[in-house]
């Protein structure tokens, strides 16, 4: 348990130079104002682009102002995706509420992502896509409120930030599940969400941290489930989380180096299937035949987190079909040490930390 | 009007030799089965790769065994493709069935597309998508049919086929217009209407042959249309076809080398909107940036001709919303004089051959 800080700080797990250990730091937390909402944070979910961050391994994303500052690394394929940022998978326990805030009280429990604000009044606000804000989504460390103010991550004692990005957690869900699925339970269930029914056949490409996800989702929305990794080791855990098939993807090996044609993508889908990609990273897909794209009438497209709406209904959805994602714990004051195992990759499948 | 050839022939004007005109010659009709349907050909429709076919410009798409000696051309963007053969937006009189058919009687008027048969049994065909038949497109002509006769287009004077590629044309169409219907409307009709709403906002690039009846197909459904070409030239057609904005692509004019990034393309649609492709030849769309998939969240696919039961649908929305596409007609017997008038690109917008 971190030491309690004074009202308008935060005591968090910073780093302050490359290499360097993460040490405790008193840090403001946002100005206060009726739209806010203080938590107690209870626990914050590790995610692979925090240790990125940390190795200043920062790439830009300058097309889109409002990804500043952000390092997309590619370790699977897929729906495998590092990008998440340091400490954006938190749950909280809510100490003090602003006028205007509707959907928390003091005593709940609540939960922030990836997304801590957006500007809430674009087209894509309006239409509750507060995902893809035009103007600026706001990410819920290492970034500027609206404000002006840092923000800073969940590998702390407290967090404060805009009501409208932070849920309730459902009373039977344990804290530490809930704070798993807030980014990276998102990367996995919006679109899934929006491309799968029960006469769906899933591939997904990379069993680490998110594709554990979309295997429970998947199969909890009805669908066939076939796990697909580039290594064999990975089969009985594919199963165990209730995959149907398993298919090792030697021959994709070669994806590695992002060579790969569309016709060895679209081969594996039927007509109208979809092609969701999730990774992130400084490379690219090979160019695409038109022909293909009329002949094999595939969607390719995309996704990034989810909007809040998404979030309420994911853990609707997570409670209902008792969705249980696989978590290691470590206690917050542990931090370093826990990104030491999450570096070496051991954990199955998500790391949460723990005040 | 070509002379009347014996039962099982049909005269039509082909083409024996590159650079030769059309000739009228006696070729054999489909050995008769009981799924046949024989029609004295009334008129048939006029497309581009017609003449890419007459000038030998064959290319392969062999990777596609559905669609062997198939040549596509591109003149126009995104919208015009030139995916089309010699002859086949085929309206005629029935005058023969077989015992299997049920859609058509003797003296109805039937309509014939692209597309004259498909496998019947696959995965695709028994969901009704026979233009996704994974075994075999049959071509309306320069293919075979499955029991290996050759098939001939429709600048002819007969046609037979299968039943469940013919559709019945309302009594309240003329044939011209339900020719034009048949490939270069359905192009247009099918991939509409799966994306576009009241809501919509359709960009259409190319405003030609194809691209016109993009612009009718789309208003009827509601959608606000702004029309895109390269030239200034084509403001007054697209606003009398019933566009409501007209956009000069001249900055886009560099997709003539298709370099263009899909950068430019995305920062045309809203999130989630949709690029459709239509256009076919051997160039490439450039590589895609993952991250473009993820944060435009646009989807990328594409389109070819439409399913027997779409045809249908078509032709019902497009009597009901009284769609009337610019039609140039030419005697069949002057096929030739319509071929030089159409490679002037002269028609606005379809040419429709009559006997």
């Amino acid at each position: 348990m971190l030491s309690t800080s004074k009202k308008d700080t935060l005591t968090g797990w910073a780093c302050t130079a490359k290499g360097e250990p993460l040490k405790e730091m008193e840090l403001p937390l946002k100005t206060w104002d009726e739209n806010c909402v203080d938590m107690e944070i209870i626990c914050c979910g590790m995610c692979g682009t925090d240790i990125h961050t940390l190795e200043e391994k920062f790439g830009s994303c300058t097309n889109w102002p409002c990804v500043i500052g952000m390092y997309f690394n590619i370790e699977w394929h897929l729906t495998h995706v590092l990008n998440l940022h340091q400490g954006h998978e938190i749950v909280g326990k809510v100490t003090r509420v602003g006028k205007n805030v509707t959907n928390v009280c003091v005593g709940d429990r609540g939960g922030v992502g990836f997304q801590a604000d957006s500007c809430g009044k674009c087209e894509e606000c309006l239409k509750g896509n507060e995902n893809m804000c035009t103007v600026r989504l706001v990410q819920t460390y290492n970034d500027n409120w609206y404000n002006g103010d840092k923000t800073y991550g969940g590998y702390a004692n407290r967090w404060r930030g805009d009501y409208r990005f932070i849920c309730k957690i459902p009373d039977s869900m344990t804290s530490e599940i809930a704070a798993s699925f807030m980014c990276a339970g998102l990367t996995m269930y919006a679109p899934l969400k929006r491309a799968v029914s029960s006469k769906s056949v899933v591939g997904i490409m990379g069993i680490g941290g998110l594709g554990h996800f979309a295997i429970l989702f998947a199969k909890a929305m009805g669908a066939k489930v076939v796990a697909m990794s580039q290594t064999a080791s990975k089969r009985s855990v594919a199963l165990e989380l209730g995959a149907d098939e398993f298919l090792v993807t030697s021959d994709l090996k070669a994806m590695g180096s992002y060579k790969k044609q569309w016709i060895d993508y679209f081969n594996l889908l039927k007509a109208k299937g979809h092609f969701i990609n999730l990774m992130l990273g400084d490379w690219e897909f090979p160019p695409i035949d038109p022909a293909l794209l009329c002949f094999h009438q595939v969607y390719i497209h995309g996704t990034l987190i989810g909007s809040p709406k998404e979030i309420e209904e994911m853990l609707a959805f997570a409670d209902e079909h008792e969705i249980k994602p696989w978590i290691t714990t470590y206690p917050m004051s542990k931090a370093n040490e826990a990104l030491e195992y999450f570096k070496a990759r051991k954990p199955r499948f998500r790391l949460v930390l723990k005040n």
